[in-house]
């Protein structure tokens, strides 16, 4: 056992350099970890503070009598000696530390000799008692299932929020896009869910290899979702992702596309890119789903996770109005993964005959506008009868609900009809309309249903999933299992 | 004249199909002109009702004695025949309507022998008085700056919103995809106002030229949105289009790029969608900038309208996050419009000596990284020094906000440095953090300095802007007033 383990799931947490001061981030992960409500204990050291937040303070780590498995460090780089010193005092008498998380930066990313000399105490102490560590220069690691979060990034979730079963996790090469990808996920109509959520720093220790086998492993997670800017090992690196991708999907989020990007991305991380020529050829070869943009990597891990496999690249269009209808047709046609299929004379007939008289119905194939006179129920019936048709895997929904239409009776009646769905038939439900929907998407999100706020951004999730089902179909012995 | 100003600022309005039920679009459209505060008499037509929302009922036109310049139609589509009737013994006395928006759809759109006549029958009598008819099958018109409402979308703007200067106007062949991009608009974290706005529906009278030449001599519009399909005078468009160019930016939206999604495109506009190479040439040549989202589209005339135009196409990438910043730099070197500028060894070094140790200068050339460890100051210092560079007019700002930075603070700062900056300097600022920095977005587009979401959408708005600016350059004699 690597220890892994440890930082997700961990009894007792210390946190040196806690602080009572509200701006700062070591009272910001503090109030993280009370707010996930962490089931086990937590020990600030802070040497100025009696108690901050209710919790009882201590000067050194050698000072707590309990055990402790997990410390996190949030001090300014330059104590990292008298910190480590503390850290020895402790092990040899304890012996209890598994894990740190070390999330202070000014360490060897500077490329400094003393932010290199202290990485190296940090890691050297911990290596000697076998301890991991994440970092560091990381905004630090969430579990939100088992109700940790160690970092200082501000997401405000509610408590019923925290503990709901998400099969996601993401590891990410930047703190800062782990931190935008936490903000954003939080302010989807219901907030999205991370399983194990890792901002990995400066890789001094545990590096994407380490994470990857345990997320690889991990019977919780789903699909992995990767920010990568660059990565010495990238050979290693895409043959444990080929690897992992035969047992779930693995999303990757690589910049650095660019010469001057590349650039960037040296000079940040320290390693070398890797030709991304490279990378990109392996991802297709592989059948690992590369995103553009981090909306697509969220919306993307999001339907990985709620949504079986499509069975077959099969789809059509549903649409509420031409306009919308006519601009997620144009996203359908570039996608390689989708073949908009024609539901034959007998079903465009009955299609037809349950749809208001304006509607257009088949024309192109593949296509139906059921026009702006139709009720919640034209909606419903109209999915229900082109869900049947065993050529159709996708059906990319597309609707504005006008104001005369009852917004969260159509949600309802839509959580009612694609849980009835067999698996392998999948439904992208976009409503065009930003936060005037806000409540309606929110009632299908809590069900696990994803919905879209534009269909360009249905079309690329469904692209995805039939890019790597199509993927598995050729690659895994007898089949995907699906009934 | 020909009457179209009597769509935007109307002496009176009589809505014929008002309705005293909340569902109905008879009923919303009384609800917004009331909400914008429309500054004359409103007169809903309705024989079932004695008043709707405080107004009086009348049961015909021609019962009313004051003047009435803008009629709504928003009744079903086969009582044309008696509202024609009661329009033409109005006219005889009274002849004061100017002015038809007929919201109702089943008209000629239904490609039906009865619905070409209805059609014709509205357009046969408004003809004979010199009335000019926007739609059949449209959502209305808004002019914000004047208070007039006659859509039937919920937007719910509050009254502050309403009235406010925005030189942006916008025309749109759906009314689907018009009725999503105000709401979408209104879900910006300040509500994006319009100039004139106008969803044309059939355009069986007022058509794309009628209302494209009217906003090109439009003092109040700097900017011209159109959504297209497809437009069977497709030669004269884009003549009209090339020559308004040149005194105003037109942006474009237009679908049926694809085959299929030209072929729902004219399945739903009836007209032939015209060769799309064409039209992109077209586009290309005459430096009408064509957007490829609604999102790009609200992004891009926001910016238009609130910033000046670029004095040249140097770029600098100023941001707090390397994640960020190299997402960043991809997309710049994705453009054809952006070159990053190197500040020279002088600047760098002073830059280097205003920012924290950590900060990365110059690496690769206009790029730096301010790191995490930038308080509200270096922030602000930083981009003041970079903005002084002759060879920079466009700065990418891109900070993620940390926890420990005081984001209402920053905003403010931003301001006060974005407003002193010379005409033809643009800072184009995002902040990646999603519903968490709405307030400091707010603060920021309050004062009409555009905001974004993310460093993509903000390279794709800096492009555009660029590549306007450039055709102006190149085509205009004389060369841009900067200053």
């Amino acid at each position: 056992m690597n220890n892994i383990e440890a930082f997700f799931k961990p009894r007792n947490i210390a946190i040196v350099g806690a602080s009572a001061n509200p701006k700062k981030a070591g009272n910001v992960i503090l109030r993280n970890l009370l707010a996930v409500k962490y089931p086990h204990q937590i020990f600030p050291i802070n040497n100025r503070s009696e108690e901050i937040l209710g919790l009882k303070c201590y000067d050194n780590l050698s000072d707590i009598k309990d055990q402790i498995e997990l410390v996190i460090l949030i001090t300014p780089s330059n104590l990292i000696d008298v910190i480590m010193a503390d850290l020895e005092k402790r092990m040899e008498t304890q012996n209890d530390v598994r894990a740190i998380v070390c999330a202070a930066a000014n360490y060897g990313e500077t490329k400094t000799e003393e932010g290199i000399r202290r990485e190296n105490v940090l890691i050297e102490t911990s290596r000697k008692y076998g301890i991991r560590v994440i970092g560091p220069n990381c905004i630090g690691v969430i579990d939100y299932v088992n109700r940790l979060d160690t970092t200082f990034v501000e997401t405000s979730l509610k408590e019923d929020q925290v503990g709901r079963k998400s099969g996601v996790s993401f590891i990410s090469q930047s703190g800062a896009m782990a931190a935008s990808l936490l903000m954003w996920g939080a302010s989807r109509p219901e907030p999205m869910g991370f399983n194990k959520f890792v901002s990995i720093g400066n890789m001094a220790d545990v590096d994407f290899i380490d994470l990857l086998t345990y997320l690889e492993e991990d019977k919780d997670t789903s699909v992995i979702g990767l920010y990568l800017e660059g990565y010495e090992k990238s050979r290693l690196l895409v043959e444990t992702l080929k690897r992992i991708n035969l047992k779930k999907p693995v999303v990757v989020l690589k910049v650095g596309s660019s010469e001057i990007g590349a650039q960037a991305a040296n000079s940040h991380t320290g390693s070398i890119a890797g030709s991304d020529v490279l990378y990109d050829s392996a991802f297709k070869q592989y059948g690992i789903v590369r995103v553009e943009t981090m909306e697509e990597m969220l919306d993307t891990l999001n339907a990985f996770d709620c949504m079986t496999l499509p069975k077959n690249s099969g789809t059509y269009i549903l649409t509420q109005a031409g306009g919308p209808g006519i601009y997620c047709t144009d996203a359908v046609s570039e996608s390689k993964h989708l073949n908009l299929v024609d539901l034959g004379q007998a079903e465009n007939e009955r299609l037809k005959s349950i749809l208001p008289e304006m509607a257009n119905v088949g024309s192109p194939m593949g296509y139906s506008d059921i026009t702006a006179a139709a009720d919640v129920d034209h909606h419903i019936n109209s999915l229900e009868l082109i869900s049947k048709d065993n050529e159709i895997s996708n059906v990319l929904f597309v609707t504005v609900i006008p104001t005369f239409l009852d917004q969260i009776a159509l949600a309802h009646k839509l959580v009612d009809q694609i849980k009835k769905l067999p698996v392998g038939k999948l439904v992208y439900t976009t409503i065009m309309a930003g936060e005037y929907v806000r409540e309606a998407r929110r009632i299908l999100e809590m069900e696990s249903i994803p919905t879209f706020n534009s269909p360009l951004d249905a079309v690329r999730v469904a692209s995805n999933l039939n890019n790597y089902s199509e993927f598995l179909r050729r690659s895994v012995k007898g089949g995907i299992a699906y009934e």
